[in-house]
């Protein structure tokens, strides 16, 4: 770990810089795979399967018996979770529902903005280890409440050519309407052109490898929008004295566990606290399954030592952390004063797996720094915002002088002859 | 004009294609600026707009005398139309601020979603022969009401070293907090590295060339993000015998006026209306001072004609429309049914112009079939959604158990052992 002592202000962009990858030699795969893709469809999809997921089948799309056979598997303690953990999303991203926006900004000119589905939806989700089925909930829930029609979800198949049945199961539960066996870069070929199997949707979500993020980058030069620019997890966590050691570094290993290149941060205004969490971190990494894992991302880890909260939170600010976790005497001037976060985390009771599971936030979240920028997945996410105008022959009159002069400067003579066309009109009917 | 009559649904997409241009050819050209400006800064920056826009000068930044020069020369007539259009525009974004949304997922889980703005974006204002200062409206009026902190406004210098007093003056009474003259590739590299006379954003707004738009689109390789895809600009008008053909052909027009690449498209249910649509073209294209673009973009316009309603709809929406002009008998089926349009324009007196200019909408809108996926540029655009969460000891106990059982599930111990250890603590402060 890399502890660093009021580190002065000119060094914390190199400080707090994240790793960054070269990825020419994918880009070249990935548009390969497109390519095949958008010309040979499903048949091109197998090849890929294949030779990648090392499964050849024939029905790629998972049918009512495979997803009846899932949830019969389930532990029923696992459907309960799930369950849950499915209520609180609902009702945190519900609530984000908003009413038409409606204003006449003059008499006779009526505005308003009303948001509504996308249309046609594909969700991602990586197979792997780790059934990434919370990831499922975390997609699903808004794009239903949403009213997305088309709910297509893409999960690569196991040796056996099967998903994990909790993503299936997940799935099925959250209304997605069509599930297809089919992972990587061709998964997303095919949710970009379509095939016969895969139906084209208008937007992209979920995680995945560099090959997926590719891929993704890939397919918004094709139409296709995408929730976020990827990165790997990331979590930064302020505490003073008033925080718990052996909390704060739990929270700090279930980020490193994620992957070698999981971004760890701990900033404190206490020399006692980064040295105590210190110590923790090294007790509980002992006995973790995924210890391999979890050492290499605290090596790289740092624990930042400043003076005061005011400095820390400049400097947090500057990096623009996936997940916050603040944990000092006080809470509330984090809270108030954070500019840039996916996801903030308050109190000594508040790990970043609940937020992860059953909180009912979005576990979908701007990593990279793309906090300063991006929204994380929300309800939104899944909807357009689209605006709708009505005037009356009184509304023309009152804002059609102002159009008439302003198209008249910018040199568009018929963006003005389409309102003087209509003013004279009026003014030949109120002669009559 | 192409008169197409009933056409099958099997055809509509090859109907209503848009033309697509290669890029490579620009690409090159972006990235090799991109990289010098990167390296070299201003000193970049300065070369390019010599070679580009042919002049060379010291102070790069607008000055306080400029802007006074513009606000004296603007004529008064121009100011209060610029005046009523930003009123009704404020009106209009001001009417979107949404508030904190709260919810108590579970007991003593508390969870918020709050939207913060953006801390800093640049507006990109080209130059040309139209002086687009109706464009800084529409971006500096959201960006200022969302509370961004910086906002950064580019557009191209004149031969003589000048921006257009009216884009500085809308600058100016909109809150731009600083004004660069710099234009095309360079100003968008500038805004995406920062130089010593370019602030660095983290969100780029606005329309340019195709130049700008490659480089728009690169600059999102670095880091920041941009409002949306661009392309030549779109009308779609349905209209039946209710219309009044004069005004449908104005309209028209006044989409064609804008570049030969416009696309323009008139959908009837009435072959008179179209037949008489055609011959208003005919007769106002002969007056317009730009009639040789807006003869071109006609050119290659299409007029439709289909059997009802509903098949109207139904291409519509597989078309998607930038801007979306209804004026037909049953305005309200259409407006109820659009799924996917920028801006919709209700009835006979509601030109797309007003839209463009003064009702308050945004004008900013996504084109080439982007209405599938994307939001027009609207006040959320310049903020980004963040959530909270805040965890009782009572609540950790109500939604832990859950989370434990899916951390396991997903082989995630490190998630499990956070929750793990809070139960523990609070059962054994418990038996004290």
């Amino acid at each position: 770990m890399n502890k660093i002592y009021n580190p002065t202000p000119d060094t914390w962009v190199s400080i707090l810089e994240r790793p960054t990858k070269t990825v020419n030699d994918i880009e070249q795969t990935v548009k390969e795979i497109f390519t095949a893709v958008q010309k040979e469809g499903d048949v091109a999809v197998a090849k890929y399967t294949k030779q990648f997921d090392g499964v050849s089948f024939e029905n790629i799309e998972v049918t009512a018996a495979e997803i009846d056979a899932a949830v019969a598997s389930l532990p029923n303690d696992l459907k309960e979770a799930i369950a849950l953990a499915k209520a609180n999303v609902e009702k945190f991203h519900e609530a984000q529902k908003t009413t038409r926006v409606s204003v006449e900004t003059a008499s006779g000119v009526q505005c308003w903005q009303e948001k509504r589905p996308i249309q046609k939806v594909g969700l991602y989700i990586p197979g792997g280890t780790a059934p990434l089925f919370s990831t499922v909930l975390m997609l699903a829930v808004p794009a239903k409440i949403a009213g997305c029609g088309e709910i297509v979800l893409c999960s690569p198949p196991d040796k056996n050519g099967n998903i994990n049945p909790a993503i299936l199961y997940a799935a099925n539960l959250c209304g997605v309407t069509k599930i297809i066996k089919v992972g990587g870069i061709q998964a997303i070929a095919g949710m970009t052109f379509g095939t016969q199997a895969i139906p084209k949707v208008y937007k992209i979500f979920g995680p995945g490898n560099q090959y997926v993020t590719v891929a993704k980058q890939l397919a918004t030069q094709f139409g296709v929008a995408i929730d976020m620019p990827a990165g790997p997890s990331e979590l930064l966590v302020v505490a003073d004295d008033t925080a718990v050691p052996a909390f704060v570094a739990s929270d700090l290993l279930s980020q490193a566990e994620h992957g070698t290149d999981s971004q760890v941060i701990l900033v404190s205004t206490s020399k006692t606290m980064m040295d105590a969490v210190e110590n923790e971190i090294q007790i509980q990494l002992e006995v973790l399954p995924r210890k391999a894992i979890a050492e290499k991302a605290i090596a790289n880890s740092k624990l930042i030592f400043v003076e005061n909260d005011a400095v820390a939170l400049d400097l947090i600010n500057e990096y623009g952390p996936e997940h916050f976790i603040v944990c000092t005497a006080n809470n509330d001037f984090y809270v108030d004063g954070i500019q840039n976060a996916g996801s903030v985390f308050i109190g000594n009771y508040t790990p970043e797996s609940a937020g992860d599971y059953a909180s009912g936030t979005n576990h979908t979240l701007p990593t990279n720094g793309y906090a300063k920028n991006y929204s994380g997945v929300n309800l939104d996410s899944f909807m357009k915002s689209m605006t709708f105008q009505k005037i009356s022959s009184e509304g023309i009159q009152n804002i059609g002088k102002a159009i008439e002069i302003m198209a008249d400067a910018e040199g568009l003579q018929a963006h003005k002859n389409a309102v003087s066309l209509r003013l004279a009109q009026i003014e030949k009917d109120n002669r009559i």
